[in-house]
């Protein structure tokens, strides 16, 4: 029987700023990756959304970033190898922290927005995100896109690695997700993803923007915490997959 | 047979800027407090000086500080005790994840600054900084200014407690310090300076500016790492001690 | 014909963080305080504030606060006078190159939070502020909280002042505000807040909590631009101001 | 008689961290570009070395950065031409204020680091940096590398430009800089380095490392102000210049 995680960012807030459906969320997801001060979140929001995680029963990870407040970790920067090994260390340490001290467990380590991006591609950067996070704790599961250098990386080093998918965005004959500023790169019906999603779990494919189906591993999809739509769809993909017979859980044991 | 630790604040770099004389002072003290990114400090700084307390076998512990770069962490701020309690696990939580990821681990836990001498005197920040700590790890020794609230309160939490003397400073009839902008406050012949670590250590006592004694607990005495006599104070304090038949050492087993 | 101005706190959105209703305020208020990057705001919020500020024929100072992101500005820090001189200085001069840049000019400087609570009372702090804003532009109007230490520094300085009150807090006897804390601190009432504002235009004077009529100066009324109710608030104090008999416009020529 | 400014990197402290011998270099060079809050400098140092400035009668720069203090912000950063317009206005007007408040004026903008270099190659960038300068104060002179898009852009939205070359840094054929990790990238013999600027002044031209000549506009050259030979180096070029008949002066009226 196919299984399948269901992620969301969360945890987003900084401050006085509130950003993210997180409470709705976390009835639908089954791993959340929480922000670690870098890109977004602080260290009140990291204890607060810890907690609610495991309130919950959702698995936790951490979701380092760029030092970019300002750009939400979104803009590339040219950080060296070094550079990602170390912001990695220190924001995957902080959140494990809170995750202790409320008496849980880390899952998972997800790079957030460029730094996820550059990891994706670059050798030397996925390498390094890969080292951080066995060095952290051998036992975490690393997130990467699917058929990306980053999964290669986490295997390379030895960790457990999720290929990540998306539901509601295209994909390219490389396998790399179509941009958002061209037509058709984002997958607004409900339907048309949940077919997507079951094609990834059932015969490892996607069909691309192109028309050529596109090989891809589907450990765990990505939903979106913020937009009007973002808690429905996700829900409703949730319920589609569970009755198309696949297990929506995480990756604990 | 007297013990006693001689600790140093340490990793106070940031980015290109360079602070201290830290390979020096690993040559002579016992155990360090590293800076943790908030008052000072960032993750290449944290890791290089995690590497290099390991390779000198110097016992790590967390140095966090209030957020504030540019103040150094000395300017007091108006922070809640739910506020401290994050920052502390926030910032130890990183650096131990340096510390992990390096083969070592951490001792002790001395908060920087104005959150240090905060936590001194206020009931509910001294609280929230010993519950902190103890929530991350209950083995974590917290260091605390010898008779202070904070020193009580990692008591009353169960933590293991060091009870810290300076050996450069003079104390006030109430077992404070002496303000610095006091004639005396600072005692710069280290003859005199090792005559009252000794009678700490010895008598459980030191003789206050106003001349009558104060009962004191020395478990670590602090140094200080920059300022141009740094190294050769704190080398001659350790040299006399261990003449005079202490045992210098740190916490840890 | 009594005059009074209207001002509400702007610009406190930051990078994907959204904050306050400045559009639809800005179609009630005469003067905004425009956050300048240290407490909220960031570059581009402040350029698009300005824009709009200027669109709407709205008078625009600046808001400069405490550097402190992630405690909004309202946390006390100990700032020296020469600290708060610099920050003043800092933020108001970034603030004022946007105002250039768009053809516009400013009108006046508000301090923010904390920054504005502590230079109500304390004699240093509030000489630095009216010095810093004297420094940079002679012309400009400083605001300060009806009676406070600044009122008077600004004067003393050499500046055109504006002493404000506020029209949904109640008042100490000692002309301070009543704390939150306390019941009745906020006036939910818009006819009370009304009659409140009213008598201190025509009468100089509010009745305080503990009954007695304190002397107060009202030059410029806040009105805060969160919260479900805070534009409608605003219009209704507008409109029943206007129909008083009161001239609601700004200090600029 | 041929004319030159020399220029320098100033006020790159940061709270308690120190950098460069300021002092020094103000005796030797006739601009400084002072870092503005985002790489580098805070509001105290900026006013700190905006009143020596001054005091040495050196003619006042602002060196506005990417907002990356712990990568001096030296890291490209995918930032957009409204993001470059943004960060130059804000820290340009921060600068401008203490200028104005010690009673002097600003003379140029000189971009740093990687928004330096971004802004040499890329039209985009190049056009947002001279529009913010040209919007702040349309008498401020625009500093770019000699040959660069930074160049064209200023001379496009009307601002009076100063092309820029380097003393003791080998050229490429196409005019750009020998990257540093190239062998004789760095010009290590002041005579060598006299040479080379007499020659850029006297024949508007540079022989680049491949061995043919390379078209350059020389109206000032930049000196570094860290390093143990920093000082001694801009003496003897400023010396030597002066001693050749050449003009070393700012661009100040």
């Amino acid at each position: 029987m196919p299984r399948l995680d269901i992620n969301c960012d969360m945890g987003e807030s900084f401050g006085i700023y509130r950003l993210g459906q997180d409470e709705e969320m976390l009835n639908v997801v089954t791993s959340v990756n929480i922000a670690c001060g870098f890109h977004a979140g602080d260290a009140a929001t990291m204890r607060r959304t810890v907690k609610a995680a495991l309130e919950h029963g959702v698995a936790i990870g951490a979701h380092p970033g760029l030092p970019d407040l300002a750009g939400f970790g979104r803009r590339k920067m040219d950080v060296s190898p070094k550079d990602a090994y170390e912001m990695i260390v220190y924001q995957v340490g902080a959140l494990r922290a809170f995750t202790r001290a409320l008496g849980g467990s880390m899952q998972h380590v997800k790079a957030h927005g460029a730094l996820y991006n550059m990891a994706a591609t670059d050798d030397a950067l996925a390498r390094a995100v890969a080292e951080a996070v066995y060095d952290i704790d051998p036992n975490l599961v690393l997130f990467g896109l699917s058929g990306s250098k980053l999964v290669v990386a986490g295997q390379q080093v030895g960790l457990r690695v999720a290929s990540e998918v998306f539901a509601d965005r295209a994909y390219e004959i490389d396998g790399t997700l179509t941009p958002r500023n061209l037509s058709g790169a984002v997958i607004e019906d409900v339907n048309n993803a949940v077919s997507q999603v079951l094609r990834m779990i059932n015969e490892g494919c996607v069909q691309s923007r192109q028309g050529t189906d596109v090989t891809i591993q589907a450990d765990t999809v990505c939903v979106h915490g913020d937009g009007l739509n973002a808690v429905n769809f996700a829900r409703e993909l949730h319920k589609r997959l569970v009755r198309e017979g696949v297990t929506v859980c995480s990756f604990s044991p």
